[in-house]
């Protein structure tokens, strides 16, 4: 197996080990990369000698002098301040997607916005990347390439350097092909819940499934996904609930929709002063339509998504986690478009951790992702949940990364 | 009249008919810099030669292709990514201040965070200047300088380039000598109210006095300029009303104090993690102790402050405009501590606009200041309030920038 196979967690054993030097690690990436590149196109920026310029000193540093992270090279979006960037539509606001293509066939979107991030990670170019999420743009490209995607409760991460659309739901998050990387990468980033997780194994727990208002959009994929995944908890010995939210959640959505059309008016004002020209010209109307959204409505949106925050975290809290849709289907075709990222929207309102978990397979041969969700800064829990249930999914879903 | 004496408006007055050049206004302002950085030390970083030949390029830009700010120099807080810079406490988190002084006193601190933008104000240095509020950081300093300061809605403003303190209630904010270079500041950056405001005169207005529940921590200056205060704005035909928020608003203050500290914390990990021994030690110990403030206290204060902020706005609706405390009283003697942020913390926290508006005298001469709030999202409304109270309280109240 070379290098670029292996997940996050397993290099760093092999480099701390010395079965693996960062510079031969960076080399078979950048192998990989320069024989792929072409298909699925992730990279916005990237310097290989600079890259191997910085393994091979990363080699020289000694041991005792060496963080948890150690020669682990990290995709970045391009929203965010750094060197070597993935792609991203517009702003991380605009649905019209970069040259990049799905990691599974170029003829497909990879979604969007955190693009480039998620098709790297699918197609083995880097083990790990980070992507930002307002509405789906995390868990949506998580699922159409088959990967993990973890969003972490809002807050719990800064986002600081990073280009904001909407600050009161824009989160940080990451892509990984193993949830025991995030686990990795949730040490590092301090996430931690009040108590440790008493979750120990699927059988015995109680799961909830929750389709939101929005389920009449599920396609025939996701349907036989949500379907599969509930079958295959309960094969396992889980217990698995229906939950259904109450028709005060029905705004969610349109509450969300209006806060980031509002707030990313104002986080594109300043490009749209100096610039206007140089903006999607979808962004630019955005800006110039954003007084026609009312300061009453945008009130309403903060206020009525903060009262609904507590009461779904204390729905949650019945299950060990909520099993929910990613997507509407696997990936649309065509490059015009990265996909709805409706199904996702909720969570993003609502703060929650959510982990996009693969395993499930569309008819045309793509992969359909669903997530788990739970209450509010219960990040460990989760991915504890998710790895858990990763496994089963992976393993007897039907389609394997 | 020298040019660094007008104010921002009458500048950009001058600027546009050609009774001034960009280039002698930068000069004149330089010069004042000159004589008077040995006693305020306001600035963090500034090259003269650089700001000269910014000002000749821009004496040279055709007017048809001039913006509004057109040669306006803006003294811009140390925590912004820019290059000539007023001081800050460290990381806006501090309390420990910068070596700046107390523009009209160098025994004196000039609050802080905001502490260089608050005295090159006040001291004439520069005509505006951002600085940013997480708890008081530009109200405070704005009172014990004697300048006005406004902290916009929540939000209402990108904090994007900012140093994060905590983002939930980080607002960049503005310092000058008169409400109409607010009024210019809020047209750039697109402030905006639902409604046009329908306040015209203080007489037959009604006001609010709102002492909160921490009003026993008021000092003498303060007791006396809040007693004036509502005074002047009786004797000029107001109706005026003292407003008791009841007690679901005591715990404010320790809520915001909560969610300061676990943000903080989150903000300055990045630092805490490269490198720990450069970070101010109180700073490094907020970061140790994140864990030690359970994920519930967060979350309590989360959705408690949430489900607050509509109901004070309702109360404010009944008045023109909320008379509330900016300071206990006078600036404290010493650069070591920078005062208590207290009495602004609770608009901060229920993300209302706030103008801190000077005009009144302590018993070491120095000036107080009292703030007027209104509900969120009505900046341009409390805008006009204030420049018809500032124009009563800078004439009657006894003391005069």
């Amino acid at each position: 197996m070379e290098p670029w196979n292996h997940t996050a967690t397993q290099i760093l054993e092999n480099i701390r080990s010395g079965n693996l030097t960062v510079e031969q690690y960076a080399s078979s990436l950048l192998e990989r990369i320069k024989q792929r590149d072409d298909d699925v196109k992730a990279w916005a920026y990237l310097d290989p000698k600079a890259v191997l310029e910085q393994a091979r000193k990363l080699d020289q540093v000694p041991k005792d002098q060496r963080g948890p992270l150690h020669g682990l090279p990290v995709g970045i979006k391009d929203i965010i301040l750094t060197k070597g960037k993935t792609t991203t539509t517009e702003f991380a606001a605009s649905f019209t997607g970069p040259a990049t293509r799905n990691a599974h066939s170029t003829a497909h979107t990879p979604g969007g916005s955190s693009a480039g991030s998620a098709a790297a990670v699918a197609d083995f170019q880097i083990p790990v990347a980070l992507g930002s999420q307002t509405v789906g743009s995390i868990v949506r490209p998580a699922a159409f390439n088959g990967i993990y995607g973890f969003k972490p409760t809002w807050g719990a991460v800064t986002r600081e350097g990073q280009k904001f659309c909407a600050p009161t739901v824009d989160t940080i998050g990451f892509f990984s092909r193993s949830v025991s990387d995030f686990e990795t990468l949730a040490d590092v980033f301090a996430l931690h819940d009040d108590e440790k997780s008493t979750f120990e194994d699927i059988k015995g727990s109680k799961f909830a499934v929750c389709g939101t208002s929005k389920w009449d959009l599920a396609g025939d994929g996701t349907i036989a996904a949500m379907d599969k995944a509930a079958e295959l908890l309960k094969a396992h010995g889980a217990e698995v609930e229906e939950l259904d939210l109450g028709p005060d959640f029905d705004q969610v959505i349109d509450w969300h929709l209006t806060l980031v059309r509002l707030e990313g008016a104002t986080s594109l004002w300043p490009e749209y002063y100096q610039d206007k020209d140089k903006l999607d010209p979808v962004l630019a109307k955005g800006v110039e339509e954003k007084h026609k959204i009312s300061r009453k409505a945008q009130l309403d949106a903060y206020d009525g998504l903060a009262a609904l925050r507590p009461r779904f975290d204390k729905m949650a809290d019945d299950y060990v986690a909520v099993l929910v849709p990613s997507v509407f289907d696997e990936a649309p075709e065509g490059l015009g478009n990265t996909g709805s990222p409706v199904f996702a929207a909720t969570w993003t309102a609502l703060h929650t951790p959510v982990v996009n978990i693969p395993g499930f397979r569309g008819k045309s041969n793509l992969p359909v992702g669903v997530s788990l969700v739970s209450a509010r800064l219960r990040d460990r829990h989760l991915l504890k949940v998710s790895e858990a249930v990763g496994r089963i999914f992976e393993a007897e879903g039907g389609w394997n990364q």
